[in-house]
C-alpha cells in the first residue's frame, strides 16, 4: 500500500530529547549541510528559537516544551516552590523569542499546567516533564498523520498543489501539516505535484519543501513567490495548501508572509484555499486576526540572503515575518480532529466545546 | 521648484554612444559596483541584452539601435545592398535575445526602415543610423519626462506608492517611467514614500529601484514581493505604478512576472493600478495578452542568488520572465501621447491613428 516507499530516504528528526539534552536539526543550514545543534538550557533553546534554528509552529511548541523539561533537569530547587519559580522564570525567556505562533505558549503553558497539578517529590516531576515534553513530540506525529489522513481525501489522483513556507516535517517533529496531506495522499497511490513558493527572504520553501519532498521523490517544482498568480492562470494549480502560526476563533489564519496574497490570488481564481494545522494552532482567545501579534524581524533578512548584501547598505526595509488571512478567503481548515468548514466561528466553538 | 534639488546625486547613464563604441552600465553589478562595458558590435550588444547587463524595455529598444548603429559602422560593405543585408543579419541576431518587450523589435524595425528609405552614398547611411540611434536615446528622456509630467498629476501630496521591478532611469535612457512620475512629482514639490518590491529572482526592485531612488533623496522602502498584499491591507499604499514591456491592443499588459499578482491585490484593495509606458511599448499586432512570447529564462536564477545556491541542486524549478495583467485589472496606461482609460480598445487604437 506504499506507494512510494522503496524510493524513500529519511526526512531528518527536527528536534530530540537525548540523554538529558536537546538536539536540534539547525534548519538554517539545510538543504546544502545537515547540521544538528545540542542545547542543555532553556536559554540556548530561546536563542535556537529566535534565530530560526528551530522553526515551523508546531516545532517550535515542541521546542518550547522541551525547554521546560530542560529547566527542570537544570534547576537546583530541592523544593516544589523553588523548581516551579525556575520553570516559571524559563518560560517567560521562552515565550519571549516569537510572538506569532500560538503553539510555543500552549506547549509551554501545558508543561506548565502539568507542574502545577503535581504533588510530590521534585525528583519525580523533574521526570515527568521530560516524559511530557516527550510524548508532546510524539502527539504531534501522531496529530499530523491524523490531520493528513483526513486532508487528502481533499486531493484527487493527478491535482497540482501549491504550497508554501514549510509546512512539513521539517516544521513539525515529523510527517507535516500541508506536506503531511501530500505525503499522506502519495502513500494511497495518488499522483500529485507541488508547486513550491519559496517564500522570501528566509526560503523555507526552496530549502526546505524542495529538499523534503524531493527526499522521497514527490514531484516538485520550485517558483519565486510572485509567479503563484502566473501558475494559477495557466491552470497549473488545482488547490492550494498552506500551514498555520495562529488560527482565530473566527477563522482567520496568521502564517508565513505571503499567504494572506496567495489567498486573494486562489479566490480570484476560483482554486480552493485549505489551511493544516494541528488544533494546538487555534487560538480561541483572540476573536479575530486583528489581534494577533505579527512579528517584525530584522531589515536585513530583506537585504541579504547568507550575508551576501543585495541592496544599499542605508536603505529601509521592512520586515513582517507573518501575515493574516481573513476567514472568508479560507475554503477549510484541516485538523487532526475534523475537517473545518465555514461558517468557521462556529465550526471552532464546536470543536474546542467537544475537546473539554 | 526644485525641492530635492540639491540632494540629487546623478542616477548613472544606462548607454551611451561614444566614439564609434557603446558603453553599458552593468546593471547586474549594481548597487555594489558602478561598472561599464564597452560594446564593438552588434553581437556584443546582443550577448548584453541577453545576460541582462542592460535590460528594461526602453533601455533594450536604445540599445537595440546602437547595434545597428555598431553593425553598420563595422560593415566593410561598399554599396548599399551589402550594408543592408549586414544590417539585416545584425537585426536578427539583436531581436532574437529577448521575446517579450517589444520596444526591441520596434527600435530595430525604425532603424531598418530608415535605411531602406535611404538612397545614397553608405557612408552619408552609416553616419545617419549612428545619428537615428542617439536620437532614439534622446527621444526616449523625452517621452519619459512628458509621460511622468501627464503621469505625475494622478499623485497626491502626501502618496504613498507601490511599484515593481524597476520602472526607472536605469530601465531607459533617463527619467525613466513609473519612477519618472513620482520624481516628476517629487520636482514639483510633493511628498511621495516610495514602496519597492524586491523583484525575485533578479532583484531589480531591491538592487536598482531603491539605488536610484535613494540618490535623489526620495524615501523608499523595500519589501519581500510577498509582502505587498500586507502593505496594501495596512493601508499604506495608495497607488501601484508599474512599467510594460508589451501592451496588447486591448490594453493587456506584459510585464516582469509578478505584476499580474499586484494587479489582483490592487483591485482586491480597492487601490488604483497605473501602467507606465512610452507609446513604443505598444503592439497593435497582438489583439490580447495572449498572443505575446513569454520569456522562460534559466531555473539556476530562481535556484540561487549571485552564484550561491539556494535550493537542492536537482530540483526543477520554472522561471517564467514576465506574465500578462488583463486590461480590466488595469485603471490607466500612462503615456507620452496622454493617458489612456478603458475602454483600453478604444482609446489605444484612438490614440495610434492620431500618431500616423
Amino acid at each position: 500500500m506504499d506507494g512510494g516507499g522503496e524510493r524513500n530516504l529519511e526526512v531528518p528528526r527536527t528536534i530530540r530529547w537525548s540523554d538529558g539534552k536537546v538536539i536540534l536539526l539547525d534548519q538554517r543550514k539545510l538543504p546544502l549541510k545537515e547540521v544538528y545543534i545540542t542545547c542543555h538550557d532553556p536559554r540556548q533553546i530561546a536563542k535556537r528559537i529566535r534565530n530560526m534554528t528551530v522553526r515551523g509552529a508546531p516545532a517550535i511548541g515542541v521546542a518550547g516544551a522541551m525547554g521546560i523539561a530542560l529547566a527542570a533537569l537544570r534547576s537546583r530547587a530541592s523544593d516544589y516552590e523553588d523548581l516551579m519559580d525556575d520553570l516559571r522564570r524559563a518560560s517567560k525567556i521562552l515565550k519571549a523569542t516569537r510572538p506569532t505562533a500560538i503553539n510555543l505558549s500552549w506547549a509551554i503553558d501545558r508543561m506548565l499546567m502539568k507542574a502545577k497539578a503535581f504533588r510530590g517529590d521534585v525528583e519525580v516531576l523533574r521526570r515527568l516533564l521530560i516524559q511530557e515534553a516527550q510524548r508532546m513530540a510524539e502527539e504531534d506525529i501522531e496529530a499530523n498523520k491524523a490531520l493528513s489522513d483526513l486532508g487528502e481525501e481533499l486531493l484527487e489522483d493527478g491535482d497540482s498543489i501549491l504550497t508554501y513556507c514549510n509546512a512539513g516535517a521539517l516544521a513539525t517533529i515529523g510527517w507535516g501539516t500541508a506536506l503531511g496531506i501530500v505525503r499522506s495522499a502519495v502513500r494511497r497511490g495518488k499522483r500529485i505535484h507541488v508547486y513550491a513558493c519559496e517564500t522570501r527572504p528566509l526560503l523555507q520553501g526552496s530549502r526546505l519543501t524542495t529538499y523534503e519532498l524531493s527526499l522521497e521523490g514527490i514531484p516538485v517544482t520550485l517558483i519565486t513567490d510572485n509567479a503563484a498568480a502566473y501558475c494559477m492562470n495557466r491552470g497549473l494549480v488545482k488547490k492550494v495548501i498552506v500551514g498555520a502560526d495562529r488560527i482565530a476563533a473566527n477563522g482567520d489564519v496568521a502564517n508565513k508572509i505571503g499567504t494572506y496574497a496567495l489567498a486573494i490570488l486562489a479566490r480570484h481564481h476560483g482554486i480552493p484555499f485549505y489551511v493544516a494545522a494541528p488544533t494546538s494552532t487555534i487560538d480561541p482567545s483572540k476573536p479575530s486576526g486583528a489581534s494577533i501579534p505579527i512579528e517584525m524581524r530584522d531589515p536585513n533578512e530583506v537585504k541579504s540572503i547568507g550575508g551576501r548584501r543585495l541592496a544599499p547598505e542605508t536603505v529601509e526595509a521592512m520586515n513582517p515575518a507573518f501575515d493574516v488571512t481573513p476567514s472568508e478567503l479560507v475554503t477549510a481548515i484541516i485538523t487532526e480532529k475534523g475537517i473545518l468548514w465555514p461558517p468557521f466561528q462556529e465550526s471552532i466553538r464546536k470543536l474546542l466545546k467537544h475537546q473539554l
